[in-house]
Protein backbone atom coordinates (compact mmCIF):
# COMPACT_ATOMS: atom_id res chain seq x y z
CA UNK A 1 0.00 0.00 0.00
CA UNK A 2 1.40 3.54 -1.18
CA UNK A 3 3.32 5.98 1.34
CA UNK A 4 2.32 9.03 2.40
CA UNK A 5 5.40 10.66 0.50
CA UNK A 6 3.46 9.52 -2.83
CA UNK A 7 -0.18 11.42 -1.98
CA UNK A 8 -1.11 14.80 -2.80
CA UNK A 9 -4.78 16.79 -1.93
CA UNK A 10 -6.12 18.71 -4.80
CA UNK A 11 -7.37 21.89 -2.92
CA UNK A 12 -10.92 21.05 -3.93
CA UNK A 13 -11.36 18.75 -1.66
CA UNK A 14 -11.10 21.29 1.43
CA UNK A 15 -12.32 24.36 -0.55
CA UNK A 16 -15.51 25.17 0.81
CA UNK A 17 -14.00 25.98 4.48
CA UNK A 18 -10.24 26.43 4.29
CA UNK A 19 -9.47 29.31 2.14
CA UNK A 20 -5.68 28.18 -0.41
CA UNK A 21 -3.51 29.57 2.70
CA UNK A 22 -5.38 27.54 5.22
CA UNK A 23 -5.01 24.85 2.89
CA UNK A 24 -1.19 24.83 2.13
CA UNK A 25 -0.89 25.50 5.98
CA UNK A 26 -3.16 21.87 6.86
CA UNK A 27 -1.60 20.14 4.40
CA UNK A 28 2.36 21.09 5.40
CA UNK A 29 0.91 20.20 9.04
CA UNK A 30 -0.46 16.62 8.24
CA UNK A 31 3.04 15.77 6.18
CA UNK A 32 1.22 16.00 2.91
CA UNK A 33 3.90 16.49 0.59
CA UNK A 34 2.18 17.95 -2.58
CA UNK A 35 -1.18 19.79 -3.95
CA UNK A 36 -2.42 20.99 -6.23
CA UNK A 37 -4.55 24.11 -6.21
CA UNK A 38 -7.50 25.52 -8.46
CA UNK A 39 -7.15 28.87 -10.61
CA UNK A 40 -10.21 30.64 -8.51
CA UNK A 41 -8.02 29.50 -5.40
CA UNK A 42 -4.82 30.36 -6.49
CA UNK A 43 -6.29 33.91 -7.69
CA UNK A 44 -8.08 34.35 -4.47
CA UNK A 45 -4.63 34.20 -2.80
CA UNK A 46 -2.74 35.88 -5.17
CA UNK A 47 -0.09 33.91 -7.86
CA UNK A 48 3.15 35.56 -6.37
CA UNK A 49 2.21 34.97 -2.86
CA UNK A 50 0.72 31.12 -3.64
CA UNK A 51 4.05 30.65 -4.99
CA UNK A 52 6.19 31.65 -2.24
CA UNK A 53 3.80 29.80 0.28
CA UNK A 54 4.36 26.51 -1.51
CA UNK A 55 7.76 27.01 -1.96
CA UNK A 56 8.71 28.32 2.14
CA UNK A 57 6.09 25.10 2.99
CA UNK A 58 8.40 22.61 1.09
CA UNK A 59 5.13 21.64 -1.04
CA UNK A 60 5.48 20.06 -4.28
CA UNK A 61 2.57 21.16 -6.95
CA UNK A 62 1.20 17.78 -8.72
CA UNK A 63 -0.90 19.99 -11.23
CA UNK A 64 -3.08 23.17 -11.59
CA UNK A 65 -6.40 22.85 -12.29
CA UNK A 66 -7.31 23.89 -14.81
CA UNK A 67 -6.67 24.99 -18.42
CA UNK A 68 -8.77 23.82 -21.41
CA UNK A 69 -12.63 24.94 -21.89
CA UNK A 70 -11.56 25.55 -25.35
CA UNK A 71 -14.93 25.06 -27.57
CA UNK A 72 -16.96 28.13 -27.93
CA UNK A 73 -19.77 29.41 -30.17
CA UNK A 74 -17.82 32.61 -31.31
CA UNK A 75 -14.18 33.16 -32.79
CA UNK A 76 -14.07 35.78 -30.11
CA UNK A 77 -14.95 33.56 -27.33
CA UNK A 78 -12.22 30.76 -28.66
CA UNK A 79 -9.91 33.61 -28.69
CA UNK A 80 -10.95 34.92 -24.70
CA UNK A 81 -10.19 30.67 -24.11
CA UNK A 82 -6.80 30.72 -25.75
CA UNK A 83 -5.93 33.85 -23.58
CA UNK A 84 -7.22 32.51 -20.70
CA UNK A 85 -5.12 29.18 -21.14
CA UNK A 86 -2.14 30.66 -21.33
CA UNK A 87 -2.58 32.86 -18.39
CA UNK A 88 -3.27 28.71 -16.88
CA UNK A 89 -0.10 28.02 -18.39
CA UNK A 90 1.76 30.90 -16.80
CA UNK A 91 0.06 30.00 -13.32
CA UNK A 92 1.37 26.68 -13.91
CA UNK A 93 4.86 27.64 -13.97
CA UNK A 94 5.12 29.88 -11.71
CA UNK A 95 3.85 27.28 -8.98
CA UNK A 96 6.23 24.75 -10.77
CA UNK A 97 3.53 22.53 -11.16
CA UNK A 98 4.09 18.69 -12.86
CA UNK A 99 1.63 19.26 -15.44
CA UNK A 100 -1.42 21.86 -16.41
CA UNK A 101 -4.52 19.95 -15.98
CA UNK A 102 -7.01 20.27 -19.14
CA UNK A 103 -10.29 20.56 -18.88
CA UNK A 104 -11.37 20.35 -22.68
CA UNK A 105 -14.98 22.22 -22.48
CA UNK A 106 -18.12 20.75 -23.94
CA UNK A 107 -20.47 21.85 -26.20
CA UNK A 108 -20.69 25.20 -26.83
CA UNK A 109 -24.06 26.70 -26.08
CA UNK A 110 -26.37 25.87 -28.73
CA UNK A 111 -24.45 23.68 -30.60
CA UNK A 112 -25.08 19.81 -31.28
CA UNK A 113 -22.00 19.51 -33.10
CA UNK A 114 -19.73 17.18 -31.16
CA UNK A 115 -17.43 16.28 -33.67
CA UNK A 116 -16.98 20.15 -34.04
CA UNK A 117 -16.52 20.95 -30.49
CA UNK A 118 -13.88 17.98 -30.05
CA UNK A 119 -12.25 19.63 -33.24
CA UNK A 120 -11.81 23.24 -31.41
CA UNK A 121 -10.55 21.69 -28.55
CA UNK A 122 -7.89 19.96 -30.50
CA UNK A 123 -7.04 23.30 -31.94
CA UNK A 124 -7.06 24.81 -28.75
CA UNK A 125 -4.65 22.56 -27.20
CA UNK A 126 -2.24 22.88 -30.54
CA UNK A 127 -2.60 26.67 -30.19
CA UNK A 128 -1.51 25.95 -26.30
CA UNK A 129 1.13 23.73 -27.09
CA UNK A 130 3.82 26.08 -28.27
CA UNK A 131 4.11 27.95 -25.48
CA UNK A 132 3.74 24.74 -23.13
CA UNK A 133 6.82 23.71 -25.03
CA UNK A 134 8.95 26.91 -24.64
CA UNK A 135 8.03 26.95 -20.81
CA UNK A 136 8.33 22.99 -20.27
CA UNK A 137 5.23 22.76 -19.17
CA UNK A 138 3.18 19.18 -19.45
CA UNK A 139 -0.27 19.74 -20.69
CA UNK A 140 -2.42 16.80 -19.22
CA UNK A 141 -5.79 15.92 -21.33
CA UNK A 142 -8.26 14.78 -18.53
CA UNK A 143 -10.81 12.63 -20.07
CA UNK A 144 -14.55 13.24 -17.83
CA UNK A 145 -16.55 11.12 -16.90
CA UNK A 146 -18.83 10.73 -20.26
CA UNK A 147 -22.67 12.69 -17.90
CA UNK A 148 -19.73 15.92 -18.44
CA UNK A 149 -19.75 15.55 -22.41
CA UNK A 150 -22.25 17.97 -22.69
CA UNK A 151 -20.98 20.86 -20.20
CA UNK A 152 -17.14 19.99 -19.16
CA UNK A 153 -15.62 17.99 -21.13
CA UNK A 154 -16.08 16.18 -24.66
CA UNK A 155 -13.31 13.88 -24.25
CA UNK A 156 -14.39 10.96 -22.52
CA UNK A 157 -11.80 8.01 -23.11
CA UNK A 158 -8.78 7.55 -22.25
CA UNK A 159 -8.52 6.18 -26.12
CA UNK A 160 -9.81 9.56 -27.75
CA UNK A 161 -6.85 11.73 -25.30
CA UNK A 162 -4.40 9.93 -26.62
CA UNK A 163 -5.41 10.18 -30.11
CA UNK A 164 -5.22 13.75 -29.64
CA UNK A 165 -1.68 13.46 -28.61
CA UNK A 166 -0.52 11.22 -30.66
CA UNK A 167 -1.59 14.02 -33.33
CA UNK A 168 0.00 16.76 -31.88
CA UNK A 169 2.63 15.12 -30.54
CA UNK A 170 5.49 15.90 -27.16
CA UNK A 171 4.36 18.42 -24.66
CA UNK A 172 0.73 16.53 -24.17
CA UNK A 173 0.08 13.79 -22.29
CA UNK A 174 -3.22 12.19 -20.28
CA UNK A 175 -4.70 12.62 -16.61
CA UNK A 176 -5.83 9.79 -15.55
CA UNK A 177 -8.81 9.85 -12.66
CA UNK A 178 -10.41 7.14 -11.54
CA UNK A 179 -13.54 8.40 -11.16
CA UNK A 180 -13.68 9.31 -15.04
CA UNK A 181 -12.61 6.60 -16.35
CA UNK A 182 -12.98 3.60 -14.31
CA UNK A 183 -15.89 2.05 -15.92
CA UNK A 184 -13.84 1.82 -19.17
CA UNK A 185 -13.55 -1.75 -20.86
CA UNK A 186 -10.69 -0.18 -22.68
CA UNK A 187 -8.71 1.26 -19.50
CA UNK A 188 -5.97 -1.07 -18.87
CA UNK A 189 -5.15 -1.17 -22.86
CA UNK A 190 -5.31 3.24 -22.58
CA UNK A 191 -2.94 3.28 -19.86
CA UNK A 192 -0.56 0.91 -21.28
CA UNK A 193 -0.92 2.63 -24.76
CA UNK A 194 -0.37 5.95 -22.67
CA UNK A 195 3.01 4.87 -21.24
CA UNK A 196 5.43 6.47 -19.28
CA UNK A 197 5.98 9.87 -20.72
CA UNK A 198 2.46 10.64 -21.28
CA UNK A 199 0.82 9.62 -17.87
CA UNK A 200 1.42 13.10 -16.45
CA UNK A 201 -1.42 12.56 -13.30
CA UNK A 202 -3.56 10.23 -11.57
CA UNK A 203 -6.03 11.08 -9.53
CA UNK A 204 -8.06 9.16 -6.99
CA UNK A 205 -11.62 9.41 -5.22
CA UNK A 206 -14.08 6.76 -5.87
CA UNK A 207 -17.92 6.48 -7.25
CA UNK A 208 -20.68 5.89 -5.14
CA UNK A 209 -22.87 2.98 -5.98
CA UNK A 210 -25.52 5.47 -4.91
CA UNK A 211 -24.37 8.45 -6.75
CA UNK A 212 -26.59 11.47 -5.81
CA UNK A 213 -25.35 14.54 -7.66
CA UNK A 214 -23.66 14.27 -11.11
CA UNK A 215 -21.14 16.92 -10.10
CA UNK A 216 -20.72 16.91 -6.38
CA UNK A 217 -21.57 13.98 -5.11
CA UNK A 218 -17.92 12.38 -5.28
CA UNK A 219 -16.72 9.38 -2.78
CA UNK A 220 -13.85 9.14 -0.21
CA UNK A 221 -11.29 6.08 -1.17
CA UNK A 222 -12.80 2.75 -0.18
CA UNK A 223 -16.59 4.35 0.45
CA UNK A 224 -17.23 2.79 -3.35
CA UNK A 225 -16.81 0.58 -6.08
CA UNK A 226 -13.87 1.14 -7.41
CA UNK A 227 -10.51 -1.32 -7.41
CA UNK A 228 -8.62 2.24 -6.79
CA UNK A 229 -4.97 -0.59 -6.21
CA UNK A 230 -6.14 -2.38 -9.66
CA UNK A 231 -5.81 0.87 -11.42
CA UNK A 232 -2.50 2.22 -9.84
CA UNK A 233 -0.99 -1.20 -10.55
CA UNK A 234 -1.74 -0.18 -14.49
CA UNK A 235 -0.49 2.99 -14.57
CA UNK A 236 2.99 2.39 -12.05
CA UNK A 237 3.33 -1.11 -13.97
CA UNK A 238 3.83 1.42 -17.05
CA UNK A 239 6.79 3.84 -14.92
CA UNK A 240 4.45 6.32 -13.39
CA UNK A 241 5.67 7.64 -10.26
CA UNK A 242 4.24 10.90 -9.69
CA UNK A 243 1.92 11.72 -6.99
CA UNK A 244 -1.80 10.10 -5.80
CA UNK A 245 -3.89 13.06 -6.09
CA UNK A 246 -7.16 13.00 -4.08
CA UNK A 247 -9.73 15.28 -5.52
CA UNK A 248 -13.55 14.81 -3.72
CA UNK A 249 -16.16 16.83 -4.50
CA UNK A 250 -18.57 16.79 -2.00
CA UNK A 251 -21.04 19.27 -0.85
CA UNK A 252 -23.43 17.09 1.45
CA UNK A 253 -20.44 14.97 3.39
CA UNK A 254 -17.04 15.65 2.99
CA UNK A 255 -17.02 19.41 1.97
CA UNK A 256 -19.56 19.63 5.22
CA UNK A 257 -16.54 18.01 7.65
CA UNK A 258 -13.79 19.59 9.15
CA UNK A 259 -10.72 19.92 6.84
CA UNK A 260 -8.34 18.47 9.28
CA UNK A 261 -10.73 15.38 9.83
CA UNK A 262 -10.75 15.06 5.84
CA UNK A 263 -7.19 15.01 5.40
CA UNK A 264 -6.42 12.93 8.32
CA UNK A 265 -9.41 10.38 6.54
CA UNK A 266 -7.11 11.10 3.16
CA UNK A 267 -4.19 9.84 4.41
CA UNK A 268 -5.60 6.85 6.42
CA UNK A 269 -7.52 5.53 3.08
CA UNK A 270 -4.45 6.27 0.66
CA UNK A 271 -2.10 4.42 2.87
CA UNK A 272 -4.81 1.56 3.48
CA UNK A 273 -7.10 0.81 0.27
CA UNK A 274 -5.24 2.68 -2.46
CA UNK B 1 -37.71 13.86 -41.32
CA UNK B 2 -39.37 10.46 -40.23
CA UNK B 3 -43.40 9.24 -40.54
CA UNK B 4 -45.41 8.50 -37.19
CA UNK B 5 -45.59 5.11 -38.86
CA UNK B 6 -41.95 4.41 -37.28
CA UNK B 7 -42.71 5.66 -33.82
CA UNK B 8 -43.24 3.61 -30.78
CA UNK B 9 -43.41 4.42 -27.27
CA UNK B 10 -41.63 3.23 -24.23
CA UNK B 11 -44.37 3.00 -21.92
CA UNK B 12 -41.88 4.12 -19.29
CA UNK B 13 -42.57 7.31 -20.41
CA UNK B 14 -46.20 7.49 -19.58
CA UNK B 15 -45.64 5.48 -16.86
CA UNK B 16 -46.22 7.92 -13.66
CA UNK B 17 -50.16 9.03 -15.00
CA UNK B 18 -51.54 6.03 -17.12
CA UNK B 19 -51.40 2.32 -16.20
CA UNK B 20 -50.56 -0.09 -19.09
CA UNK B 21 -54.10 -0.52 -20.33
CA UNK B 22 -54.87 3.55 -20.32
CA UNK B 23 -50.72 3.81 -22.31
CA UNK B 24 -52.02 1.20 -24.88
CA UNK B 25 -55.49 2.76 -25.17
CA UNK B 26 -53.70 6.37 -25.26
CA UNK B 27 -51.14 5.51 -27.75
CA UNK B 28 -53.65 3.82 -29.85
CA UNK B 29 -56.37 6.76 -29.50
CA UNK B 30 -53.31 8.97 -30.76
CA UNK B 31 -52.35 6.86 -34.23
CA UNK B 32 -48.84 5.89 -32.61
CA UNK B 33 -48.17 2.12 -34.30
CA UNK B 34 -45.97 0.64 -31.00
CA UNK B 35 -45.21 0.12 -27.49
CA UNK B 36 -42.71 -1.06 -25.30
CA UNK B 37 -43.75 -2.04 -22.45
CA UNK B 38 -42.01 -2.51 -19.06
CA UNK B 39 -42.37 -5.73 -16.93
CA UNK B 40 -43.80 -4.58 -13.97
CA UNK B 41 -46.33 -2.90 -16.08
CA UNK B 42 -47.19 -5.90 -17.65
CA UNK B 43 -47.42 -7.66 -14.47
CA UNK B 44 -50.40 -5.35 -12.88
CA UNK B 45 -51.84 -5.73 -16.50
CA UNK B 46 -51.72 -9.57 -16.25
CA UNK B 47 -49.57 -10.84 -19.77
CA UNK B 48 -52.40 -12.82 -21.12
CA UNK B 49 -55.01 -9.43 -20.83
CA UNK B 50 -51.47 -7.20 -21.51
CA UNK B 51 -51.29 -9.54 -24.69
CA UNK B 52 -55.36 -8.94 -25.97
CA UNK B 53 -55.21 -5.55 -26.15
CA UNK B 54 -52.23 -5.47 -27.66
CA UNK B 55 -53.32 -7.19 -30.58
CA UNK B 56 -57.16 -5.89 -30.29
CA UNK B 57 -55.59 -2.37 -30.81
CA UNK B 58 -53.29 -3.38 -33.70
CA UNK B 59 -50.00 -2.26 -31.56
CA UNK B 60 -46.93 -3.56 -32.31
CA UNK B 61 -44.20 -4.47 -29.83
CA UNK B 62 -40.55 -2.83 -30.29
CA UNK B 63 -39.62 -4.82 -27.48
CA UNK B 64 -40.10 -5.75 -23.83
CA UNK B 65 -37.80 -3.96 -21.20
CA UNK B 66 -36.24 -5.85 -19.40
CA UNK B 67 -34.19 -8.88 -18.61
CA UNK B 68 -30.88 -8.86 -17.56
CA UNK B 69 -29.39 -8.09 -14.15
CA UNK B 70 -27.16 -11.07 -14.20
CA UNK B 71 -24.58 -10.46 -11.93
CA UNK B 72 -25.13 -11.39 -8.56
CA UNK B 73 -23.26 -11.92 -5.24
CA UNK B 74 -24.06 -15.72 -4.45
CA UNK B 75 -24.74 -18.75 -6.79
CA UNK B 76 -28.69 -18.58 -5.32
CA UNK B 77 -28.61 -15.07 -6.86
CA UNK B 78 -27.36 -15.95 -10.27
CA UNK B 79 -29.92 -18.94 -10.53
CA UNK B 80 -32.69 -16.89 -9.45
CA UNK B 81 -31.36 -14.09 -11.99
CA UNK B 82 -30.87 -16.97 -14.65
CA UNK B 83 -34.90 -18.01 -13.54
CA UNK B 84 -36.81 -14.56 -13.78
CA UNK B 85 -34.69 -14.14 -17.20
CA UNK B 86 -36.62 -17.26 -18.60
CA UNK B 87 -39.77 -15.34 -17.76
CA UNK B 88 -38.84 -12.51 -19.13
CA UNK B 89 -38.23 -14.26 -22.23
CA UNK B 90 -41.64 -16.12 -21.94
CA UNK B 91 -43.72 -12.61 -21.84
CA UNK B 92 -41.56 -11.23 -24.77
CA UNK B 93 -42.88 -14.15 -26.82
CA UNK B 94 -46.35 -14.03 -25.71
CA UNK B 95 -46.18 -10.43 -26.21
CA UNK B 96 -44.83 -10.98 -30.02
CA UNK B 97 -42.27 -8.56 -29.44
CA UNK B 98 -39.47 -7.51 -32.04
CA UNK B 99 -36.66 -8.10 -28.91
CA UNK B 100 -35.65 -8.21 -25.58
CA UNK B 101 -33.97 -5.74 -24.04
CA UNK B 102 -31.12 -6.64 -21.81
CA UNK B 103 -30.25 -4.17 -19.24
CA UNK B 104 -27.19 -6.32 -17.71
CA UNK B 105 -26.90 -5.38 -14.35
CA UNK B 106 -23.81 -3.86 -12.47
CA UNK B 107 -21.49 -4.93 -9.45
CA UNK B 108 -22.93 -7.36 -6.95
CA UNK B 109 -23.34 -5.58 -3.47
CA UNK B 110 -19.82 -5.25 -1.80
CA UNK B 111 -18.27 -5.94 -5.06
CA UNK B 112 -15.56 -3.74 -6.90
CA UNK B 113 -15.05 -6.83 -9.76
CA UNK B 114 -15.98 -5.21 -12.64
CA UNK B 115 -14.29 -7.89 -14.89
CA UNK B 116 -15.68 -10.22 -12.80
CA UNK B 117 -19.55 -8.71 -12.99
CA UNK B 118 -18.75 -8.59 -16.80
CA UNK B 119 -17.83 -12.42 -17.10
CA UNK B 120 -21.52 -12.88 -15.29
CA UNK B 121 -23.39 -11.17 -17.67
CA UNK B 122 -21.60 -12.89 -20.65
CA UNK B 123 -22.29 -16.36 -18.63
CA UNK B 124 -26.06 -15.04 -18.50
CA UNK B 125 -26.74 -14.01 -21.62
CA UNK B 126 -25.26 -17.59 -22.66
CA UNK B 127 -27.21 -19.62 -20.43
CA UNK B 128 -30.60 -17.70 -21.77
CA UNK B 129 -29.23 -17.66 -25.11
CA UNK B 130 -30.48 -21.08 -25.84
CA UNK B 131 -33.80 -20.53 -25.08
CA UNK B 132 -34.52 -17.41 -26.93
CA UNK B 133 -33.18 -19.46 -30.26
CA UNK B 134 -35.54 -21.69 -29.94
CA UNK B 135 -38.56 -19.36 -29.13
CA UNK B 136 -36.63 -17.12 -31.78
CA UNK B 137 -37.19 -13.97 -29.51
CA UNK B 138 -33.71 -11.78 -30.22
CA UNK B 139 -32.15 -10.24 -27.39
CA UNK B 140 -30.67 -7.15 -27.71
CA UNK B 141 -27.65 -5.81 -24.89
CA UNK B 142 -28.79 -2.45 -24.22
CA UNK B 143 -25.22 -0.74 -23.25
CA UNK B 144 -26.58 1.94 -20.96
CA UNK B 145 -24.62 5.10 -20.17
CA UNK B 146 -21.06 4.44 -17.83
CA UNK B 147 -22.66 6.47 -15.17
CA UNK B 148 -24.91 3.01 -14.57
CA UNK B 149 -22.24 0.71 -14.54
CA UNK B 150 -22.11 0.47 -10.49
CA UNK B 151 -25.59 -0.54 -10.43
CA UNK B 152 -27.41 -1.13 -13.57
CA UNK B 153 -25.27 -2.26 -16.41
CA UNK B 154 -21.72 -2.96 -16.83
CA UNK B 155 -22.34 -3.38 -20.19
CA UNK B 156 -21.47 0.58 -21.56
CA UNK B 157 -20.53 1.10 -25.22
CA UNK B 158 -21.47 -0.85 -28.13
CA UNK B 159 -18.25 -1.75 -28.88
CA UNK B 160 -18.33 -4.11 -25.32
CA UNK B 161 -21.81 -5.47 -26.34
CA UNK B 162 -20.40 -6.47 -29.81
CA UNK B 163 -17.48 -8.01 -28.26
CA UNK B 164 -20.03 -10.22 -26.39
CA UNK B 165 -22.55 -10.27 -29.23
CA UNK B 166 -19.32 -11.77 -31.48
CA UNK B 167 -18.63 -14.12 -28.87
CA UNK B 168 -22.55 -16.10 -28.29
CA UNK B 169 -23.25 -15.68 -32.01
CA UNK B 170 -26.54 -15.49 -33.36
CA UNK B 171 -29.26 -14.34 -31.60
CA UNK B 172 -27.93 -11.58 -30.00
CA UNK B 173 -27.63 -8.01 -30.94
CA UNK B 174 -27.92 -4.37 -29.12
CA UNK B 175 -29.94 -2.10 -28.75
CA UNK B 176 -28.95 1.71 -29.43
CA UNK B 177 -30.17 4.03 -26.81
CA UNK B 178 -28.79 7.53 -28.31
CA UNK B 179 -29.19 8.48 -24.34
CA UNK B 180 -26.29 6.02 -23.19
CA UNK B 181 -24.44 6.56 -26.36
CA UNK B 182 -24.66 9.96 -28.00
CA UNK B 183 -21.09 10.82 -26.11
CA UNK B 184 -19.10 8.14 -27.99
CA UNK B 185 -16.52 9.14 -30.10
CA UNK B 186 -16.70 5.25 -31.46
CA UNK B 187 -20.16 5.13 -31.52
CA UNK B 188 -20.38 5.59 -36.02
CA UNK B 189 -18.38 2.83 -36.11
CA UNK B 190 -20.04 0.83 -33.65
CA UNK B 191 -22.73 0.81 -35.63
CA UNK B 192 -21.15 0.21 -38.71
CA UNK B 193 -19.58 -3.05 -36.58
CA UNK B 194 -23.16 -4.03 -35.31
CA UNK B 195 -24.62 -4.00 -38.91
CA UNK B 196 -28.41 -4.21 -39.79
CA UNK B 197 -28.89 -8.39 -38.38
CA UNK B 198 -27.87 -6.55 -34.80
CA UNK B 199 -29.30 -3.67 -34.71
CA UNK B 200 -32.53 -4.87 -32.54
CA UNK B 201 -33.77 -1.24 -31.32
CA UNK B 202 -33.08 2.11 -31.75
CA UNK B 203 -34.52 4.46 -28.34
CA UNK B 204 -34.62 7.79 -28.47
CA UNK B 205 -34.77 11.09 -26.34
CA UNK B 206 -32.39 13.87 -25.18
CA UNK B 207 -29.34 14.62 -23.40
CA UNK B 208 -30.25 17.97 -21.47
CA UNK B 209 -27.15 20.13 -21.08
CA UNK B 210 -27.94 20.98 -17.28
CA UNK B 211 -29.06 17.08 -15.70
CA UNK B 212 -30.68 17.10 -12.50
CA UNK B 213 -30.76 13.77 -11.87
CA UNK B 214 -28.66 10.70 -12.51
CA UNK B 215 -31.73 8.62 -13.73
CA UNK B 216 -35.14 10.52 -13.64
CA UNK B 217 -33.95 13.67 -15.76
CA UNK B 218 -34.04 12.35 -19.76
CA UNK B 219 -35.06 15.25 -22.47
CA UNK B 220 -37.55 15.13 -24.97
CA UNK B 221 -36.21 15.38 -28.16
CA UNK B 222 -35.09 18.63 -29.10
CA UNK B 223 -34.46 19.90 -25.93
CA UNK B 224 -31.07 18.61 -25.10
CA UNK B 225 -27.99 18.16 -27.27
CA UNK B 226 -28.02 15.07 -28.92
CA UNK B 227 -27.88 15.03 -32.58
CA UNK B 228 -30.40 12.22 -33.07
CA UNK B 229 -30.74 12.86 -36.72
CA UNK B 230 -27.29 11.81 -37.13
CA UNK B 231 -27.21 9.40 -35.15
CA UNK B 232 -30.39 7.94 -36.97
CA UNK B 233 -28.87 7.80 -40.12
CA UNK B 234 -25.98 5.83 -39.25
CA UNK B 235 -28.25 3.18 -37.82
CA UNK B 236 -30.57 3.42 -41.07
CA UNK B 237 -27.58 3.54 -42.76
CA UNK B 238 -27.01 -0.12 -41.62
CA UNK B 239 -30.52 -0.83 -42.70
CA UNK B 240 -32.18 -0.65 -39.68
CA UNK B 241 -35.88 -0.36 -40.13
CA UNK B 242 -37.05 -0.90 -36.79
CA UNK B 243 -39.23 1.82 -34.48
CA UNK B 244 -37.99 4.98 -33.13
CA UNK B 245 -38.63 4.00 -29.52
CA UNK B 246 -39.19 7.23 -27.17
CA UNK B 247 -37.95 6.13 -23.64
CA UNK B 248 -38.19 8.95 -21.30
CA UNK B 249 -38.08 9.25 -17.68
CA UNK B 250 -38.69 12.66 -16.48
CA UNK B 251 -39.93 12.70 -12.85
CA UNK B 252 -40.01 16.67 -12.43
CA UNK B 253 -41.25 17.40 -15.78
CA UNK B 254 -42.89 15.16 -18.58
CA UNK B 255 -44.20 12.23 -15.62
CA UNK B 256 -45.53 15.42 -14.32
CA UNK B 257 -47.50 16.42 -17.47
CA UNK B 258 -51.03 15.29 -19.22
CA UNK B 259 -49.81 11.85 -21.10
CA UNK B 260 -52.27 12.88 -23.86
CA UNK B 261 -49.92 16.37 -24.00
CA UNK B 262 -46.71 13.83 -23.94
CA UNK B 263 -47.70 11.38 -26.63
CA UNK B 264 -48.72 14.77 -28.89
CA UNK B 265 -45.37 16.16 -28.13
CA UNK B 266 -43.58 12.82 -28.74
CA UNK B 267 -45.13 12.91 -32.24
CA UNK B 268 -44.61 16.48 -32.90
CA UNK B 269 -41.02 16.36 -31.99
CA UNK B 270 -40.37 12.54 -33.89
CA UNK B 271 -41.54 14.26 -36.89
CA UNK B 272 -39.57 17.61 -36.56
CA UNK B 273 -36.28 17.22 -34.53
CA UNK B 274 -35.46 13.39 -35.15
Amino acid sequence: MPDIARLSINLATVRERWTMAEALEGCARHGIPAVAPWRDQIAAMGLKAASRRVRELGLKVSGVCRGGMFPAATPEGIAEANADNLRALEEAVELDAACLVLVVGGLPDGSRDLAGARAMVEDGIAALLEQALKAAMPLAIEPLHPMYAADRACVNTMAHALDICDRLGAGVGVACDVYHVWWDPALEAGIRRAGMDRLLAFHICDWLKTTSHLLLDRGMMGDGVIDIPLIRSWVEGEGFDGFHEVEIFSKDNWWKRDPDEVLATCIERHRTVC
